[in-house]
């Protein structure tokens, strides 16, 4: 890695292989939560947790990406971005990203209205949430594109997690079109996002900058799973007035 | 509770005892990560974990009582918040809170070049702290005061901590600089500020806009030592490039 992070500009390729390597260190396809997920060892409440904190990260992609939008400066770049607005908010006909993650949720037992009142969310999910619409407002428009790129990543994950929740939660199949759609959404989006950030990084400090942004992307995706985790798996104790597992007391 | 949130005008002294109630219910003494400290079965690498991480709370003080301030249309109420500031950044000769917390730090055995670099903190804290400047930048100016009444509840557990850390870690001792002065500071503090918010929250909906911001502040709060508790005490992991303790391996 060391090589890496020397103060040498880097060539596009190796910016590209600075950046794959980010993910294989601290994406959250690596975070033990997504681990049990996939082995079939997550109860049908700690499922249905999961889905309830995950929409509020879905319901406010669009904002996010709306951001971004706003502080574009080209057209061209725009156009290209504002699939994403559409891709999740759905063309007013057929269901966007956010309704096809509702009808995950209720896939899990969940009612509508529980989910979109984001009542129940744990705190630790909205701020890690926050942080990204904090962190596409206030760095720089680079750091903001370059956050994207965890999509890099995600074709994997989502293709595992499909063939994983299939075979051992069947009862979740009628709610898996989210993320059949991601399967081809996020590589095209990851290309363009990751094309643009290698030709607009020019000097090693933006590089670093693009590095940055992308590793702290990632710690937002991993404290979204950490709260899970401690609230729902591990002994913890989801704060006063979350979602909660039945037969689950408060902390005394 | 039921009666305190209904839509009627609460007297001053029933908003009083509504803010109370919230308080009892979740502010942070309640949290088994304090309790534990209380009852010295806090290792001496968890104490330095929460030290590190608390510091990014002291650190932001100053700069959420300047927002509050640059938002305060009064002179008297600003002549009055003024002095919190210098209490965190000391008036250049005597140390101020945030100093105070450095030495609190070294006391653990961490290196002031470590505390202040804020490396090594976790992802949650900073989400959570962030979302304090967050909320007394957005919300109404009457929520950003009543955000800061959990200073209503501090002077008890300042005290009893101060107690129970002179007991437990009696290396601990020549630190707890911060925590005396903060026996007196607080309380002045919050004196100020409920009589404000009792005296501007005119109407039940601001009322209960007061009494929300409260909790809000209490889940920040609260959601801090969350971050602590499983990264350090239960068989959590702190995420990549968080302070680690001697012997803990990264996840696997």
């Amino acid at each position: 890695m060391t090589a890496l992070y020397d103060q040498e500009l880097m060539t596009p390729a190796k910016l590209e292989s600075a950046l794959r390597a980010i993910g294989a260190e601290r994406y959250h396809h690596r975070h033990p939560f997504h681990q049990l997920m996939h082995e079939g060892k997550l109860t049908h409440p700690q499922l249905q947790a999961w889905a309830l904190n995950r929409y509020y990260y879905q319901s406010i992609i669009p904002i996010k990406d709306a951001i971004i939008l706003s502080r574009a400066e080209d057209p061209a770049f725009r156009r290209a971005w504002r699939k994403r607005i559409i891709d999740h908010d759905g063309d007013g006909t057929r269901p966007g990203g956010i309704e096809k993650w509702i009808q995950l949720a209720l896939a899990t037992g969940l009612d509508r209205e529980e989910v979109v009142s984001e009542k129940g969310i744990l705190p630790g999910t909205r701020y890690a949430v926050n942080a990204y619409l904090d962190l596409v407002s206030k760095r720089t428009f680079l750091e903001a594109v370059a956050s994207s790129l965890t999509e890099i990543f995600s074709r994997d994950l989502i293709a595992l997690r499909i063939d994983r929740l299939r075979q051992h939660y069947p009862w979740l199949s009628g709610g898996l079109a989210y993320f059949e759609a991601r399967l081809t959404q996020a590589p095209e989006d990851a290309r363009f996002a990751l094309a643009w950030v290698t030709e607009h990084a020019r000097t090693r400090a933006e590089q670093g900058l693009a590095l940055g942004a992308l590793r702290a992307k990632c710690d937002i995706l991993w404290a979204q799973l950490d709260a899970l985790h401690f609230a729902y798996v591990e002994p913890g104790w989801p704060p006063p007035g979350a979602f909660r597992q039945p037969g689950e007391n408060p902390v005394a």
